[in-house]
């Protein structure tokens, strides 16, 4: 009788670890299943209500809702946060809907530059590369970077020997290319500055569907994704192509840790996208932690000082998605736009474009 | 007697426009004249009392007061702190007593690449540079895209071609070389990882100062200064060569805001040395101006809590200097010791090398 009790323990404790190894690689802690959450974005811009057209509204809403159900699913069978922020952000990467990885704008020399970064809320273990060029998912450069180096920040060829000597697949610049972007790119060049710009003409034209001439000036279509998974474990992720036109291997808020992208159990996860310098110089992510952290604030009232007040004294611009330890949800902006989904706590997905 | 009072009044407010003009490029506020102070650090490391000679310490001192004297003379006579904070670290780089500037280590591959970035505390502006390798003063280049671009961060190359077309002084490999460092390099350029390393051999034997064979593993040798000027402006900076035998174009917190650099006249400027990656994952320089903004503690308790609390949770490794906006002076390392200097409110210089 013993024992069999004693092979029977055994066996459970055998399938208890079998099941967690299996569920990740990012050893989530053994409390009780919580509540999980995901959100994601895909960039806020200058689009009030109208600017796209049904069929276009229709692609980006598809896309969106197909990286949340993505990440639910994960979430569901028990992987961890940082693995389904990466997975949710290579989606959209791949997607060329969205200026990070394949639909990525061209600098001023006709080149792709790419920044990304991912943290991890429980350990505070992060990586970040910036001005990467021919790796189809910087995200995952930058996941290596956290899991296979004592560093946090790789740069520009550096950051690509680092992902050949992984084995992260690469892209040559015919994956980024699209004959319609570079008469954009070719009609711009000439013009000092880096703009954001009427991006989604160029990416509608790719994929057949009708393009409107609208009235879109601006337009950051960085991607991100913000995860609370069922161990109680934080992680954030943002990716980009940064400024249409850039310069001088220019780096925006994506790839710093505390300015675009920030995690902690502690407090919340969060991704941005903006004009990055208003994000750097507020060093954006980690006041909003800090607010709650040190001030106690709730995650919407966080939010809400950092893009309506402290915004609004420096006449920043742009967005952020947030999730607390609680799996509250926030999303805030102050353009008229935010490409953005979320999940409720029966897995219904919503996405929305507009300021609705 | 009425037209003489005018042309007296029109003459003094003449002279009052002229000095305003000829004090600063950094228009400080017109508030009353206020305490002003700075303070200096030249890198913390594992170098217990003892380490150097007599020789050493001296010439570790020496360079120390001067750059402190430079600030203060700067500081009585009316420089905003943005321009104190650039003067100081121009001198600290040229010096081959540091890792930066002229004194920079060798990477993986046998360049320099070197990191700065400054932060205006009245204004939140910022500039930054990584990865810059031709530059003799690249605190110099991180001003310059501060004050004469739209943008933050450029890196690398682009760097150094924004640095050139504003007519920046280059420098040459030679300038960096010396056959001792190389001779250091190349004993370590096999190892997989960079490393802070015995430093001061090499620096001492370009001065043909006697070198012991000493006991230091890891020496940061980064430079940083933070000041608080006449008018209440804030300002923070910081420069490094960073790690020897770096590869990948790794970028530690130097010239990230947020984390080894940051500025702001609620609060604090500050500049931090150490372990990178430890400053990046904490968002170190926010995390203590936040801890005073948000939660009201004083400067000291602030880095206190960062440096020996924080940082012993996740086995952190440097230190900081710090100014609050009462010019309260902070010095923080959990090290055996930081080169530091800082002036007291009579004028008096002090300089440190160890915990004392």
């Amino acid at each position: 009788m013993k024992a069999n009790l004693t092979i029977i323990l055994i066996a459970v404790l055998g399938l208890f670890i079998t099941s967690c190894k299996e569920t990740t690689s990012s050893e989530p802690s053994a409390s009780p299943e919580q509540v999980f959450t995901i959100a994601i974005h895909g960039g806020a811009g200058a689009m009030p209500k109208g600017t796209y057209t049904p069929e276009q509204e229709a692609a980006f809403h598809a896309k969106l809702k197909e990286a949340a159900q993505l990440g639910y699913e994960m979430l569901s069978r028990g992987d961890s946060a940082v693995d389904v922020v990466q997975a949710v952000i290579c989606m959209l990467e791949d997607s060329p809907l969205f200026n990070a990885g394949k639909g990525s704008v061209f600098t001023k020399e006709g080149k792709i530059q790419m920044d990304a970064a991912i943290m991890n809320g429980r350990t505070l273990d992060c990586g970040s590369v910036n001005n990467i060029q021919r790796v189809q998912n910087p995200i995952k450069v930058a996941r290596m970077v956290m899991d296979s180096s004592k560093y946090i920040m790789f740069s520009g060829e550096g950051a690509e020997q680092f992902a050949q000597l992984n084995n992260i697949p690469q892209a040559d610049a015919s994956y980024f290319y699209t004959q319609h972007q570079y008469e954009r790119w070719k009609g711009m060049k000439d013009s000092t500055e880096g703009k954001y710009i009427r991006y989604v003409d160029s990416v509608m034209a790719l994929q057949n569907i009708p393009t409107v001439l609208n009235n879109i000036e601006e337009k950051f279509g960085t991607v991100g994704c913000v995860v609370k998974d069922k161990y109680g474990n934080l992680a954030a992720g943002t990716s980009t192509g940064g400024l249409m036109n850039k310069k001088f291997n220019r780096i925006g808020d994506s790839p710093i840790i505390g300015a675009g992208t920030y995690a902690s159990n502690n407090t919340c996860a969060i991704s941005c996208t903006g004009t990055g310098e208003d994000f750097i110089k507020t060093v954006a992510a980690k006041t909003v932690a800090d607010l709650m952290e040190f001030k106690g604030l709730t995650l919407e009232a966080a939010t809400n000082e950092l893009i309506h007040v402290r915004f609004k004294e420096i006449k920043g611009d742009g967005g952020l998605i947030a999730i607390d330890k609680n799996g509250n949800v926030s999303f805030q902006y102050n353009s008229d736009g935010m490409f953005r989904a979320k999940v409720d706590d029966k897995g219904n997905i919503t996405t929305y474009i507009y300021n609705e």
